[in-house]
């Protein structure tokens, strides 16, 4: 295999972390940020893109504006930083209209405003397709950083908001159905910088990331970061009840579906009292929904385990990963056991 | 005109501008880098992109992957900042070799080490025509922060380097000519860091920037940055011998093709020596190409005085400004002055 789609993302990354050197993360390209030691905090810098691809075409320019910035803000605070300030280099067709470029920087300027920081500059270039490359930085005290890396066996796994919204907001978007809630969830994400600040503050958690990718992918990363695995329970997940009114596959929409950017953790059991107030008195939901073990990852479901599959987005295989599957028709039961916890 | 090739790369970074309201440089989008006040430094932050329409498609992997290092190096070195670390989007169609960007991350790499930084991580997305976006920091002390304003009129303008091997390389190129250092200044443009962070130290530059634009639309934004203009002596350009062997349009070659990253500057004379110094004991050429005067774009050539026109590069007008004539051809004179200095 010669070709980048053959090998996956995944992959793609490994080549380039393994010809970088840069060292195991947090320092190196395995976090979901760049680290820089600048004495008592780290500087926290990431870059996220938008391209065909990844963007919802039903998105106005000022969603897209303030996607952009939003999916980068979300790794700084799923590290615990406080954001300081983003830069765009945005690639336009020559055709692009003003007014589209005018929408693009005003929602780009809401989104960093509300989170209490500013869009500083950047690059304007010409180009054939619309691609769009945010790079956000933040500062956090060293003692306050939340790895990748980091989760225990026997720490709880958690996570904030509700599940299953973003894709709910593309059926209603598809369909038609007015549901304003689902549809803002998926055009306008919110990016938990204050939870991940809070939390941040807490030293309950013990490794963090956003669920971007979905959450199976996630939970895949954040075990994979550890060398741990996961036990999740079914009936913990904080389903939106948007999922079941608009009759989704659950499994697909909840499971799989990328564009959320909810904090998945693993908390320190004795302190997920704290973790649990840091985020609740920001008016966000944090629910408990497993454990860690030693290895694999499993879901619990009406007293079975089953192999819970990473069947999230990955660039570069989207001939390979079928992600209209429903998820729980492919899993494989592979053990027996007792029901609930 | 509705249209972002109606108004050109200039307009909509003002369009852009106005709706960030970030105030004026250095905090304003205005500078070639974003600036956030760290106390006693400034922390230093560019974000460039190569797109289809930049990148050199004669180049190898390992010379793009240098490029877009090597750019975004350029912008901090020409505020006296010392990179700390750079971060890539890597936009990559689906059918690229991994040859590719295995040589891309290499070249990558292999700049990033030549000025003292890392790669520290990114994104690697699917997109349909490759686009590649690095964002660099820095970090300087305040006082020696070169800004892109001050100017004052009585400062002497001088430039690092050579001019016209860029163009001669491309020439080289196109006509299958074996001239290596000509060839390497285009697709391996140095960026003048180590002799940014000496200037920067000297207190001598009252102004700076890269002249990756080409010279003659560097200089129009130089000297709109500080609200002034400039004479500039042709006899004192440090034109490259290249330039004359392969027989170039002069002022084509030299005053407006662009992918040079020399530092423009404009110095207090009474400290021009302390600026020659810093330079040239880097091993670089320094030059006094002319002065800072009220107002207008001036260039002395065998006793008269022209007008000199931006004929540089900017994006989204590419069917307006045409880089194919010969600047000196389109000159008007303005008035007459006495010759040389």
């Amino acid at each position: 295999m010669d070709r980048i789609d053959g090998i996956g993302e995944r992959k793609a990354i490994e080549i380039i972390s393994r010809i970088l050197e840069n060292g195991p993360p947090p320092f190196g390209i395995g976090d979901d940020v760049a680290i820089i030691d600048m004495g008592e905090d780290y500087l926290l810098v990431t870059t996220d893109m938008i391209t065909r691809r990844t963007h919802t075409p039903m998105a106005t320019a000022d969603q897209i504006g303030w996607h952009l910035v939003a999916i980068n803000l979300s790794d700084i605070g799923s590290k615990g930083g406080r954001p300081i300030g983003i830069v765009t280099a945005l690639g336009l067709p020559n055709g692009t209209d003003i007014g589209f470029l005018k929408g693009l920087v005003k929602g780009m300027k809401r989104c960093a405003s509300q989170y209490g920081t500013r869009v500083l500059g950047g690059d304007t270039k010409e180009s054939k397709e619309m691609s769009l490359t945010g790079t956000a930085f933040g500062i956090v005290p060293k003692d306050n950083f939340m790895a990748r890396r980091g989760a225990r066996s026997g720490d709880l796994v958690a996570i904030t908001g509700e599940l299953g919204l973003a894709a709910a907001g593309l059926e209603c978007i598809k369909s038609g159905f007015k549901r304003p809630k689902a549809i803002k969830a998926l055009l306008e994400p919110v990016p938990r910088v204050v939870e991940g600040i809070a939390l941040g503050r807490t030293g309950a958690v013990t490794s963090c990331m956003d669920t971007s990718d979905g959450l199976s992918s996630s939970l895949y990363h954040l075990a994979r970061a550890s060398g741990k695995g996961f036990m999740i329970d079914h009936e913990k997940l904080p389903i939106s009840a948007e999922v079941g009114k608009l009759g989704l596959m659950e499994d697909d929409a909840v499971l799989h579906f990328g564009g959320e950017y909810e904090l998945l953790m693993t908390i320190d059991p004795e302190a997920v009292h704290d973790a649990k107030k840091a985020i609740e008195s920001n008016g966000c939901r944090f629910t408990i929904i497993g454990k860690v073990v030693d290895k694999g990852i499993s879901i619990k479901r009406k007293g079975n385990i089953f192999r819970l599959e990473d069947l999230g987005w990955e660039h570069f295989r989207s001939v390979r990963k079928v992600r209209k599957l429903a998820g729980v028709r492919k899993m494989s039961k592979v053990r027996k056991g007792r029901k609930g916890r």
